[in-house]
């Protein structure tokens, strides 16, 4: 990073000057082609998924430094490809940028991919730098699969129980400390660090693929998908998908138990059901297996549900304090509202 | 399309509405996962590319349909596919869109992409859809390659003839036509609206692939590129890659011969140079293949110069009509200006 000339914009070094201050962050193979050339596994199928980044909508310089950005995009694109069931292979990354944008902010930007990408043996591979009005950082993330491995959202079937990975809820929890410095002050340090990192550095679950393998056999075709729009969209969109519905016991829901320091347990609930981004993977699995699964991964995994043939989503309580809540596929979206 | 609401606007259906508008473009067993999954030929490597395209900076109302932005952007991705000798596969498509862009905006988006794609057997097959101030097209496109048939930049060598598809200069006229309605007046309509869709309609080249491979035998290593950004960019990035230099013949150059109609012979020579987004192939190949290639391509490919052991590449005059002139890199590019 050029840290010598901290103020230095892009519009003073040009196109031809950032494209050689980030193609350092690619294979030099690769690079100077009018495309990028992979050799693939011949027994895999292609995976492929896109998603754009716009400044002030997905990201924004008060809670997300660049590095957080790139590493978040990387993340979140690598999280699809974790759903499928498929291992990463390569990234390509298209910016559009104001001329007013510090050289370092892009390279820090690469610099937050490339980390976590490092984690996956995974490289960016082509690009595109355009000018824009807005930072915008568009990824198109690349894996392959098994083609009997892959983890599709149609299939589950009524009596499959629904493992979720992970706690939900953590990352909008780490959201809301970095908006209201006011926030969560009854949080020891390393519990509202913890949660911030989880907003910042998710961790897409490639590392519960390996352990799903040698549990299912197969022959059979598992469910699932990635909760980057939230437990409850998860579940809805399997559902949907499957022609099934579904009920979750509220007591199961993997609510972070520092949630309730700091906020009600109406609000824990929602967090978890539709706070978004924590990039873990929900999952439905014959009983057995989903025990099987859970066990193996310890802690980390629980079962919070069934499917359930009749077509909606209910939130049950076995304690019967709360009543039972239909859950709806409109809560959690965003909307082209401005 | 929805000509019965022509004014209906993206944020009156929803993220939700227009993913189901934009869907039925793509082919329906690859929607609704995560992530498309694609089987590919075994004995192919992957060839990627991505590209951004932003309103104002790439695309215009004044100047482009949105069909013709579809059906650009789309054609310019394959491009760089057909530059590398690749067959296309597939493209994903992510849109930043302000809340106010009218749904038939987006339809007729994808109408000129799907036309495109079409002619080639290709298909979209992923994509994303977010809120951004600023209408933002950003594609990825995939295509395979016989690995010993990869066309690439390096390698060119000293008596290579340097050969072109196609005319240079059309599109940069076209766009000035478009731009301004006074220019051009000597033209007939004919004349006018041909130089118009080279503007609006670009081919990228695959049909000349075949008949490059029926001349060149699969041990010669082919060197070329595309000439979006130019036949001067073409050349001098091969020359770069390759570490060589170039002679351009002045005579040779394929003007487009209706532009000395309506332009001085001056500026129908920087067109042909650095007007770009002809979409045409750039290729170095020993001189008699080259002939042949030419010969079996008719009157739509031109012999324009030769690379030379020294570096620099030099548009020279066999007339002695004009002073040599050395070409520039920096002539052609795009700046991080405003």
């Amino acid at each position: 990073m050029n840290h010598q000339n901290p103020s230095q914009l892009i519009k003073d070094i040009g196109e031809q000057g950032l494209l050689q201050r980030v193609q350092r962050f690619c294979p030099q193979a690769i690079i100077g082609d009018d495309a990028a050339v992979l050799a693939l596994q011949t027994d895999r199928s292609l995976v492929i998924t896109t998603d754009m980044l716009v400044d002030g909508v997905h990201f924004s310089d008060v809670t997300t430094s660049p590095a957080d950005v790139g590493w978040r995009a990387a993340a979140a694109n690598l999280s699809d490809l974790a759903a499928m069931g498929a291992t990463p292979v390569a990234i390509t990354v298209a910016l559009g940028l104001p001329g007013d944008t510090p050289v370092d902010w892009v390279e820090e930007l690469y610099c937050g991919m490339t980390e976590c990408l490092g984690q996956h043996c995974t490289e960016i591979v082509g690009g595109d730098i355009c000018r824009s009005s807005i930072r915008t950082v568009a990824i198109t993330a690349f894996g392959q699969v098994e083609p009997q491995r892959t983890i599709r959202r149609h299939g589950a079937k009524p009596g499959d129980a629904i493992v979720v990975t992970g706690v939900h809820g953590a990352s909008r929890a780490g959201l809301e400390l970095l908006l209201h410095r006011e926030f969560g002050h009854s949080l020891n340090d390393r519990d509202r660090d913890a949660l911030i990192r989880v907003h910042q550095r998710p961790q897409p679950r490639f590392d519960v693929l390996p352990i799903l393998w040698e549990i299912v056999d197969s022959s059979i075709s598992i469910v699932g998908m990635d909760s980057s729009d939230g437990l409850a969209d998860a579940v809805l969109q399997i559902c949907r998908a499957s022609k099934v519905g579904a009920k979750l016991d509220r007591s199961l829901l993997p609510v972070p138990p520092v949630l309730t320091q700091i906020v009600s347990s109406e609000r824990s609930i929602e967090w978890t059901l539709y706070g978004g981004e924590d990039f873990e993977l929900v999952l439905c699995l014959p009983r057995e297996l989903a025990e099987k699964f859970v066990k193996r991964l310890g802690n980390s995994a629980a079962i919070v549900g069934t499917i359930t043939p009749e077509p909606n989503v209910w939130l049950t309580d076995t304690n019967h304090t709360n009543p039972d809540r239909m859950l709806s596929i409109d809560r959690g979206f965003q909307h082209f509202d401005s």
